[in-house]
């Protein structure tokens, strides 16, 4: 009987008979007897294969694909539960020692990236790709239990409503043309950097809607923190407050990492050690002061912190940080924008917990955002977790037509192009809001990987572009 | 206590008081007593809102959105079940008759088009998109049952490896600039035609993955059949065959429906009624034999026909329709690309039931198809269904690297751009395979409506990007 190497060891019986088809991760043993650890990527563990069968296991190496027949027991080593007696084993795909690249040492990061054709292979990145997916899945099982409808929004826009980046232009003209008349649309496009204009058409129909998908910005920056290419989710639900959007996003958060701490714990487990030993090469004082697992179990038996941004200015502007100097950004001033290092302080030092920051001087924030009644702040909110700094981004939206029209006119925002989404406050508005989660620092958050490109299957970023 | 229109209904209590928000779909009644049909998107049904309360219902009229408390009480009307008994109606944003577009009376597709960002609000479009919401749930849900990992396979990219179509450039050049070494890449980049060949990267390590994400294509087609933009599943399994794959296509397909049978009714029923209104308008000819529902159910409950390309060109060359001229493209040699009027004449007159068609000409298909041992077919598949064509395209992948390279250098392929995708096929190869499905063209399927710009929110065509 065939099966996966995850219902083997779910489902199988020992004594029986099964055939199982994987990848080899090492083999050992000696003239009598060879041990494989075969993983076919259906779940972290993988299954040892006993044979003494030494005449079909020459040229079967780290990397070799195979199919095995044999006997399930209950084996006698440590580290594995189960093992399969091997009746029979075939060679499929051969791995040339001297030329394939994934051996079975330690590989930095970095060549793994220049491989990450190879990678889905190794231990880390199969871990990392499969909780990437359970995070996603938890995603739409959240919204679809909530009556969430998914929305498809474009990719291809016309627009940078939102000011909030540099595009990627998109076209059909040759080489060195110009004439948008000509171009596929008949006008300039570019690659979105955001769903929420048009989220926000969905949900004022259909009540509450999510959008889950890519997103660009053609910035040039070169860190662990950036991707030209990334995934976004974000909700906008009708009929509601600012409140209402915080109490979304908190319990979203929770409910995915609480949905894979349940479903992937080997692969958290690994994980966990993994980061620990990342943790040991760093001085003492840079150390988290928690392990990973420690870290999300955290995140879900807490309340998450709620204060003003006038509080937390009050609060920087207070902290010995400040006075001693440590911010390379001063906090002098009520206005400013506040830079990860204060981010990190409130709450890593200060709160020691996810800190929400809400109502955000008009001056740093998108036209879109709700005026409040002090004609100062907008009602904006963005979410602060400890490691990765900011992961959700919301507010509420200006329903009123009179104030959305002010501020599109202060902040010289085409009226004309956005007649669609002034309509929608002339007919039937309704107070709405939502907020955007980045997935990539969602799943650094979930797999303690440092390096956004590690977290993403094939990253884009300024010059490069393999795969 | 406030509810959604879903979950009132759903749960609850006659006599106890609720507050609901919704938007006025109609408006009617008499001096002393009006009726509000108030939907809020959450579900196919409206409720009646019952008021006597004449003073505050003045401004109130199709499209206004409105906050309504009141008593839930058995409807003795038809149409409902229940009806909410208005203690207190307020009207949240108006919706003047004069110039709000979606009043309440027949509009044609082509006006609800211009008014993508309203439409959401009608009866059809707002169970069509919580229709293809269900579908795309009911794919994420059906993958994770299975052990398929969600893989997000890169928007741009370098290549038009796969020769699928005409591909829209990536640029963050001035317009007019040419020199692609000074472009964001550091050379040309274009929008994805499908995440095919990333995928089988995944597959290789993870066993089976999933995409499910845009993908483009910049042809000049202005049809009901064609967008710019559009969604596409494609999933991928490791250690399978052509056999594998097509069996993955059919349960899936049956699953997705099924799904949309057991959880969407209302929607479903309404799109039934539609589809008949629609059908009576044409000749009676030209009308289905089945309507939407009959339609449906079939394809759950019958086997797809399975036959060879070989057997498709005799049954079509010896068909009457061949005979009499009745095909605008005569089927006379072994070796042609099959056209809808065939698929539809094989699907429709024929077998009458969902057909794939097994084991194409290699001329005809991609170079990354399975050569057969006949060294003239390859293992490729198309699934077509009644009315809508194909919706499935598949094969068994080449994982023999010797043929892999004969395919590349007979069709010109670069090994170079591939060097990860034959790296594939150097270390650990297995057999493989997977298929692509247009989301969009199994919404039309589901949902019964004809043009494919009326399932996506915002359609992207030629010379059309507005919202």
């Amino acid at each position: 009987m065939k099966f996966s190497v995850q219902n083997l060891i779910k489902l199988g019986n020992v004594d029986s008979v099964y055939t199982i088809f994987g990848w080899v991760r090492s083999k050992r043993g000696n003239k009598q007897i060879t041990f494989l650890a075969v993983n076919d990527g259906s779940c972290f563990e993988n299954i040892q294969v006993v044979s003494e069968l030494e005449k079909d296991l020459k040229n079967i190496n780290t990397g070799s694909s195979v199919r095995v027949t044999g006997k399930l027991k209950e084996s006698k080593g440590s580290g594995q539960k189960y093992e399969l007696i091997a009746d029979e084993i075939e060679l499929i795909g051969s791995a040339n020692p001297e030329s394939y690249p994934i051996q079975p040492k330690a590989h930095t990061l970095e060549f793994l990236r220049e491989n990450s054709h190879l990678r889905f292979r190794t231990t880390t990145f199969s871990s990392v790709f499969r909780i990437r997916h359970a995070i996603s899945f938890a995603v739409h099982k959240f919204f679809n239990e909530r009556n969430f409808y998914y929305l498809n929004t474009p990719l291809i826009t016309t627009s940078d409503a939102e000011g909030a980046g540099e595009m990627f232009r998109v076209t059909n003209l040759k080489p060195g043309e110009k004439n948008y008349s000509n171009d596929f649309f008949g006008k300039e496009t570019y690659l979105t950097v955001s769903g929420q204009l048009e989220a926000e058409l969905g949900a004022l129909g259909l009540g509450k809607v999510y959008t889950f998908g890519p997103t660009f910005r053609a910035e040039n920056s070169n860190t662990s923190r950036h991707l030209a290419e990334f995934w976004m989710i974000e909700p906008e639900i009708s009929f509601a407050d600012l409140d209402d959007v915080i109490k979304l996003a908190v319990e979203m958060i929770k409910y995915i990492i609480n949905y894979v701490l349940e479903n992937y714990k080997s692969d958290l487990i690994f994980l966990n050690d993994r980061a620990i030993k990342e943790q040991l090469k760093l001085k003492k004082e840079a150390r988290d002061e928690f392990n990973l697992l420690e870290k999300l179990n955290n995140i879900i038996n807490q309340d998450f912190e709620i204060i003003e941004y006038s509080d937390a200015i009050e609060i920087l502007k207070k902290s010995k940080h400040n006075k001693k100097g440590k911010f390379k950004f001063p906090v002098n001033d009520w206005g400013v924008d506040l830079q990860s290092e204060h981010e990190k302080y409130l709450v890593e030092k200060k709160f020691k917990k996810p800190v929400v920051i809400i109502n955000y001087p008009k001056e740093i924030k998108a036209f879109y955002m709700r005026m409040n009644d002090d004609n100062k702040t907008v009602a904006a909110m963005d979410i602060l977790m400890p490691g990765i700094g900011e992961v959700v981004g919301g507010s509420q939206r200006e329903e009123r037509l009179d104030h959305l029209i002010k501020r599109m006119n202060g902040m010289n925002i085409s009226k004309d192009e956005l007649w669609w989404y002034l309509d929608t406050r002339k007919f039937g508005t309704v107070p709405h809001g939502g907020f955007g989660l980045g997935l990539e620092r969602l799943v650094q958050f979930i797999t303690g990987m440092n390096n956004i490109r590690d977290v993403i299957p094939f990253a884009r970023t300024p010059k490069n572009i393999e795969f």
